[in-house]
């Protein structure tokens, strides 16, 4: 039996019964070891498989050795296990090897949602969820989608906005937007969501400092409709008031 | 002060431990009917403020009422506030009369999500959500979208499919996207998540039976690489196996 299970951006709060329940029914904790640390208190004497960023093949062939020992296993996410996490891996590990073990995904607040409440409401509208990390995906895909969810007048969520390896891709992803959208559309900017540090930063467009921006960043840019009222971004739905 | 609260997609198992909290805390309860009832066991003998559908502004303005005489309140929304959902409602009303009252967001499982996990994994790639209601948004903005996250190649998510006033708008959906995705690709359809009656189909976009689909639907559209294994969705992130 294998939980895929998202903890949420980081706080117990944001966390759901079922994440809750999946944890403590679990035998052994699979996970990213910063993620690890943040559900410390469900794990308590719990076996734990933990290891580095980049590690995920690794750590789903882990919780899936263990299942097939007969453990129940949770190989944990932030945010939600479906989005950018670890459910995908898991299933399609399983398709690979045509096993046969229970697997039951458990969702997760993902990380816009999460920041979208900290701004106000930015994502009350049609939005997409884009990822600027280009080792999974190719940069042309990304390039092509940034254009046209632009042009689409989409609120945009990037996720892996800016990492040490890739510094340049949020700049280069802003020059693309920059031909559909104004410079004057609100940018919200939320660090560290639900944890220690979170930070919050509403500006305009054209205003951003990138280097602001890191991986544990999630960046939502406003649609044409999208305002700035005191400390809160605001994206209308259409109701005439 | 005004909770904002988004309830999930229907079970207590999905709510956050957040949510939990205000709606203890808050002394009125105001809500969509149907979403009031999904919430009983945490209402008890609290003042509920209640109405019917496309009622949204007035229950919205009966919160900040109540509001201003000094209780607690919670405005609820199924899945997530912030996604078509009161929260916008709720702060466009704020700004336009310079109010000052304590808003708190507070997040939930989104309709997305929550199908997803019944799915599988198909939204483990950008994807992106559209709502076909009409009602508040023109027709040809939403055919714009449509058309630009088929051709971006995103993964998308439908809300508001079908009702019994906008029969037609799925098809016509289809029609529009599938002149960029092929007739293979999956779709998911998932009715009630997480409530009674419970139903989930994965067909072939070209195979896709509009009857199935209502209001109380997501439908989830594959990207080119979605695949089907046995009675799951899978949309790959790009690991090499």
């Amino acid at each position: 039996m294998i939980y895929v299970v998202g903890i949420g951006p980081g706080k117990k709060e944001l966390m759901t019964f079922e994440t809750v329940n999946a944890l403590n029914e679990s035998e052994v904790i699979v996970g990213y070891k910063t993620y690890i640390d943040l559900i410390k208190e469900f794990i308590k004497d719990k076996e734990v498989v933990q290891n580095g960023m980049r590690g995920e093949i690794q750590r789903c062939k882990d919780a899936i050795k263990k299942a097939k020992e007969g453990k129940k296993v949770a190989v944990i996410s932030s945010g939600d296990s479906g989005i950018y996490g670890m459910a995908g891996l898991i299933l399609e590990l399983i398709t690979k090897e045509n096993l046969d073990i229970e697997i039951k995904i458990v969702p997760g607040v993902t990380a816009s949602i999460g920041a979208a409440a900290v701004l106000g409401a930015p994502i009350m509208h049609d939005f997409c969820h884009i990822s600027l990390s280009d080792l999974l995906t190719p940069w042309d895909v990304i390039q092509k989608r940034l254009k046209l969810a632009a042009e689409a007048d989409f609120v945009i969520c990037l996720y892996n906005p800016r990492s040490k390896g890739r510094k340049d891709h949020l700049q280069k992803a802003f020059e693309i937007i920059g031909e559909f959208k104004s410079g004057d559309i609100p940018v919200g900017i939320v660090k560290n969501v639900g944890r220690e540090g979170e930070f919050k930063q509403i500006v305009k467009f054209k205003d951003i400092d990138f280097e602001t921006v890191d991986m544990t960043t999630i960046v939502i840019i406003g649609n044409k409709s999208t305002y700035v009222y005191e400390d809160k971004m605001i994206t209308p739905r259409g109701y005439v008031l």
